[in-house]
């Protein structure tokens, strides 16, 4: 793919995108994962790769707007209808839309070709890691989401998880921590994807180890002193 | 201080911070910690120490409200009518004032007595190690903030730290970390503050660390594969 298409399909990426910074670099994020992923996965082919990592997320607006809407669904649409009008080819653009399609759910609508392999890995890899619990908290915030719940008073670490179901303003991120974070290094569809999210695994663990003891030893000197008190 | 008296003030308290589960756990950790550190300081008046952190954010939500207005001199005001009003002796509620109302900004009303240096120690430990990080992602969520910044296309480290004015939204987390989260460390009044935040210290900046060297790796392949493309 010459320069010039790259930059028309980054262009359309980033008038899908709005003003949003945070979906933007996700998109970069997520592109770099894949090339490097595919380095290691000759069969690949870069150019559809590419496309379908620069548009997966075009149909994030959509969504956002009306929450009975599937961004994947949304966003391939928009991305074969956009490549068939920059001229790609109707198997090409066929492609990257069956990429995109497939980049959410493993079960319903899994990854069949390896660039849609190469394009779950790298969005999944987005979520391990110190960015994952980055992200998580950011949207936490976004939602009121608190830290940590009670259990009788004490502070829980969420291993019950939650149903994912119900509001999410009630999801706390240490039931997130286990819900999803935790659960996702052992689903990757390709070697690299797998190396490189066991490689990040360490960061995100330590970081919840350290808040659930930091919290906890507040609580312990609080419940130690003041036996009974606070966050009844 | 008796129980029935404690859950009046907590009560107080709770009835201050709206619905706000992040505000409220905000104030049993700095609490619990607060009681940490007066274990090491005998001089400390636990009565005294008890009333001015379960109090000392009890002016939020006017400063919310009005960003004019400080909510550590609203606070102290409040909390020195409440306690007064509760039959607490003039001098009681005074000291506890104080406290209150130093417990922000350490140029313009340091802390004086052993009390105030105390929550002044444990507000701020809350915003070291994880908890602090945390904290800080969770409120850029909020307001919208980026994890990073590029400057002419890489991404920043943020070691140039931001002027602490301008918009908040465009403090970006890799700013605030060197503008506030690793500046704290040193600046404590008490000996035991300044000991538990040298436990903390670690999980905030390998956090910090790992956030920065995923983020570069995966820009880092995408320059190397794609040059000069991608955050421009």
């Amino acid at each position: 793919m010459n320069r010039e298409t790259l930059q028309r399909m980054e262009a359309y990426m980033v008038s899908c995108m709005g003003d949003s910074a945070h979906d933007r670099e996700h998109v970069y994020r997520v592109l770099g994962l894949a090339l490097a992923i595919a380095d290691t996965e000759k069969a690949a082919d870069r150019d559809l790769l590419t496309a379908a990592c620069l548009l997966h997320d075009v149909g994030r607006a959509e969504q956002l707007a009306d929450p009975r809407l599937d961004h994947a669904l949304v966003g391939a649409e928009k991305a074969e209808a956009w490549l068939l009008g920059e001229g790609f080819s109707p198997a090409f653009a066929a492609s990257a839309a069956a990429c995109i399609r497939s980049h959410r759910f493993r079960r319903s609508r899994p990854p069949e070709s390896i660039e849609a392999k190469i394009l779950f890995d790298a969005d999944k890899l987005d979520v391990c890691g110190a960015i994952g619990v980055a992200r998580t908290l950011q949207y936490g915030g976004r939602l009121g989401c608190p830290l940590y719940l009670r259990e009788d008073g004490a502070v829980s670490d969420g291993a019950e998880g939650h149903s994912g179901r119900g509001s999410e303003k009630e999801i706390a991120f240490f039931q997130e921590y286990h819900f999803k974070l935790i659960k996702l290094y052992d689903r990757f569809y390709t070697e690299e994807g797998a190396r490189l999210a066991r490689e990040r695994r360490a960061a995100a663990e330590s970081f919840y180890e350290s808040l659930l003891r930091e919290v906890r030893a507040s609580d312990a000197y609080l419940n130690r002193l003041l036996p009974g008190f606070g966050g009844a």
